[in-house]
């Protein structure tokens, strides 16, 4: 993971504005795929390369879900873990902007898309991440979505 | 799975306005919790019992995205696996509006919230699917997602 820093945020504070961490997703394996999908998105062009053959996709593709939690474990590990954090209220945007074949690598970048003080807490803030991977530079996922991060010290809004 | 009728939904016109599923996903276990972020979400409320009950949350809380699989996967089985479905462009709405601890059954209801036709294909549609997990009648999860339908006929729009 390239980061441009050494030190872990642990504060809202600690986030700067020009925040963006990359890194690199490995290919999935057909089984990988089918592993996921028997378990949580038993769609046919995500389980049956045969049946995912005949479908516009024409052939297997990863499960949505899986590719957001791929992307978002090494994030959690590199940054969240680090920080204060407290969640997120939910997902402001996803999309998935093109399918997920096996064997492809995700490139993916994370940057800082807004900051804001909580208006009803002096001890928090809302970061906004935006996520995009993508495939020989194609987007193939965006996530935006908030997280709720200590502030350091308290403060008046 | 309670549903308003026996045969199942195929196509886009298969799907009426009033359409409506309800089921219900059994609570998980503390370990159950902790092995889908370990794998996924390893932040301290959802991966350490100790560390979570110094947290705001109190106690260990499910990831937020394995709430959100553990609704899907049922109504992936029930409904999207039956029907000419070609995946979903994103999530337009989710939203955590409280933790799943252990133990919480959640009672899910998904609804359609919209429906459309494709403006540029005229073999598809656009079913907009409304998803919402409570507890003891309070909201935990709500999702808004679009997912693409084959129609039975060809139309012009």
């Amino acid at each position: 993971m390239t980061n441009t820093r050494e030190n872990p945020r642990e504060y809202y504070e600690d986030f700067e504005n020009d925040f963006s961490v990359d890194f690199t997703v490995p290919g999935l394996s057909t089984s990988d795929i089918i592993a996921f999908a028997t378990d949580y998105d038993p769609q046919r062009f995500h389980v049956d390369e045969n049946e995912a053959a005949n479908t516009p996709f024409g052939g297997l593709i990863a499960s949505g879900f899986q590719t957001v939690l791929l992307c978002f474990q090494p994030f959690c590990k590199a940054v969240l873990q680090n920080a204060k954090a407290l969640g997120a209220p939910g997902i402001d945007t996803l999309k998935w902007k093109r399918p997920w074949y096996p064997g492809e690598t995700l490139d993916v970048n994370v940057t800082l898309a807004d900051k804001r003080l909580s208006s009803g807490r002096d001890d928090r803030g809302y970061l906004s991440f935006r996520m995009t991977a993508s495939v020989n530079g194609v987007p193939t996922l965006v996530m935006e979505w908030a997280v709720i991060v200590l502030t350091r010290e308290e403060v008046k809004v």
